[in-house]
């Protein structure tokens, strides 16, 4: 069919792989390490860093073939500030669900028994904050992850380039950053999602298990990141298509050299006719 | 009025936006993971690590548009060297306020009634040190952190660029570091500014939310940042518009490469006919 | 004899010595500051964070001279995936495992007396988790190593790179820390290997010296790992020698670029004539 | 007279400048948090943390003048390898001691009276420890960290720079966090000196002001690093002289690049002549 033309599945792929080694190390680190104790400080921490640097090491893992994005709200910011065609985020986004379906599958086989009750690092809002609180706070900072990943990994004079025309071979460092930088801030609040497929998964097989799900507040972890997405996505088509801020889409129309250089030694050759 | 001649308000948006969630992201987690607990030294690192790496990604996310300023003790010491117009400088500072007030208001709407009495990450002098102790603390840190912004994004020798005329691509991660290592050494004494709109916004909205403000200490948090801001930059000068160091501001002058490029194969010509 | 014959056995030595200090860093920490104590959450973290950072900096220090394996696991898959022939990867996993034993003898007589009981860092299935779901574990980490090093340290594509032709200087970034987040999900299960010599040497050694060793559960340790690693091997040919993802090897098949600028500057000379 | 000949005062004062923020980072973090608490686990984290990427921070900023040596064990083990030549490196020796007791002068003056009894961070065998046993892991701690420096910021083919001729751009990643990992290892063993500049200024203003020094360990804090500094100096000779591991010296012995295009420019020339 039609709608299949320009897809690579390839990309979807590697969306799937990485997002299944990501729910099963970011809910395993969470699930594993809450054995027993209190959600403290220090679990807070090294929660929060594990999911940020999962994003930073998939992301470089996977920049190169799928683009990396590991979340369905930068697949959906890409695709509102056209960086990205819509059939190839919808393919990337059927991955990163059934990834993230995978992946709390494997991590529930890895912690039963050992673990009775575990909700495989499902999403809910904390006592005491709101759910118009909660909405927020995923908005705030998602957005943040969609501007940094368009600042840092999409414009070309990014400084996470050496150049113009590199690659953004610093992008998933501050990237994976922003993503921890988001878990310190909600992990108290909401538990963090700023990741809709990443809350699918343990949602669903955690449910399918103890019979208790807690599918009750997923509408804010899937609407508030697509939500934040979506304006991350409107901001960037507003500031760099009609301003004169940012060439578009530079790295898709690059210098061409032939031509270039062809009059840079046209040149050299009038000027060496001068002498 | 001629006053507004030069001055990049595209700029001071950045400023504005990055200041914006850089309140919300430090003053957030401090605040959050503060609730109904000591100030322990987990609580310390995660707090310095949060401050740092915000530093760092929103230092990333704006370096190409606006600086990655994000604090007007940077900013002026980039004006007392010289490196930015002091019309330019005030337009940024003016967005780092605002944004700050933006920032904490919205961190006071995400955790107002979860949280009953929060200072909103506002900075005051610890019990057991003097304010001549918070002052030269505040101080000696700020100049480090303006060094650092020297040293590693503005001095074109810098080892984060791969070259000369390449981009600073590590240096935010070099400043996002020295912003860590002063909320270390600092949050036990003062809480750590090192940024007077930082610590302005929290201050304001706190006081205006529960009536307890904190305004007493805030020259402290004010002056001695710019003071450490113009000292670095006066050392700046000193010693690299006056000795030889540095070519100064090599990168706004650059190597006029047709010239360069045409005497270098003039020179290849002359060989071949020396042959 | 014939079987020596493309051995470089200065790599050797440089796994060799790697490996040593691995050993002595990594279990070092783990038994150093577990002395007295509870292995809580932020026992944990220092643990996970020193082991990937060891691997991080090792990794910097020997890449350019071993390749910087520091693990018989990432030997064999570079194997299977045809980069590396059997003959020197033999040879450095045997290197590996002579300095798993040199690191672990070391750090027995630095921590003898002062620690009574130490197992040196040895692995063991924790209580309540079955062999099967060890071996899970242990399969799942390792095969995310060896996938983020094909990924970032072999795909001439990847952003690790500034160019396809230059160096991967930020794979042992993303390398280092693949392996915290191994150690975060794995120290509550098995103390976390996916390193057989890394296993190996403390085994020995606190063996050697308490009398009471925990060889019982080394087959796991020996056989997970490994098992992954030829998984990953098996996938890297199949997409990148199968498939068209990646042109295989492009760095050991250099565009050789005297031919190509004489073609570039031919079709220019061309260019030149067709004026 | 002739002994000064040679010697780059400026480099003597940036080494003097980063040792003083140094000790007055570093331990001014293991002061100020230890006040009243005990030295645990997440302690010694943020103690190895601050050290470490103190030194990567500093290292940054004063790499392209100084050198960034921080650490007269380093200075010295150049000295040894012929990268320094003796007259500069006891020069930038002096600095760092003489900056280590304005840094450790400054933190006094910062932390007296709001914390009674302080050693300023000075370096002691810990209970438990033979004399034997400390200067084992501060040699071979030492060792670690000259090797690193040899390896990513002296050795032209390391990967932390993006080609042989560029800048080590990540050098002062790997090196931080060497020194990380040392604080790991060492904290609970001997404090961590591995630096004999930066125990010196706090042994002395310590045992200046409460009158009762530490002087008796100092020779294991001055000896052992500084014999780990020879060793890795000796072995670096070694393997990149004699050996045909590492053209030695090669980015002060550059490619004459004018020389070079020159030909392959003639034997384009030559290949158009055959057309």
């Amino acid at each position: 069919m039609g709608v299949w033309k320009g897809i690579d599945f390839t990309k979807m792929f590697y969306e799937f792989l990485a997002m299944t080694l990501f729910v099963y190390i970011g809910c395993g680190v969470a699930m594993a390490t809450l054995d027993g104790q209190e959600a403290d400080n220090s679990w807070r921490l090294q929660v929060a860093f594990a999911f940020g640097m999962a994003i930073m090491v998939l992301a470089y893992a996977t920049a190169h073939t799928s683009g990396g994005q590991i979340n369905s709200a930068v697949t959906l910011a890409l695709v509102v500030a056209q960086e990205l065609s819509w059939q190839q985020g919808l393919a990337n986004a059927i991955g990163q669900f059934v990834g993230s379906l995978l992946g709390a599958f494997l991590l529930q086989f890895t912690l039963v028994d050992a673990i009775e009750q575990t909700t495989l690092g499902s999403n809910t809002v904390a006592d005491g904050y709101s759910n118009m609180q909660a909405f927020l706070g995923e908005f705030i900072m998602t957005f943040l992850l969609c501007w940094v990943v368009f600042e840092t990994a999409v414009d070309p004079r990014s400084i996470t380039r050496v150049d113009d025309q590199k690659k953004p071979s610093m992008a998933p460092v501050a990237i994976g950053f922003a993503v921890f930088l988001a878990h310190m801030v909600l992990l108290p609040i909401t538990g963090c999602s700023i990741n809709p497929p990443r809350s699918f998964g343990p949602l669903i097989v955690a449910g399918f298990w103890d019979e208790g799900g807690v599918l009750g507040d997923y509408w804010i972890f899937f609407c508030a990141p697509h939500c934040a997405a979506i304006a991350a996505g409107i901001m960037q088509r507003l500031i760099h298509t009609d301003g004169e801020i940012c060439p578009k889409r530079l790295e898709e129309e690059p210098v061409q050299l032939d031509e270039v250089e062809t009059n840079d030694m046209l040149e050299l050759v009038n000027n060496e006719e001068m002498l």
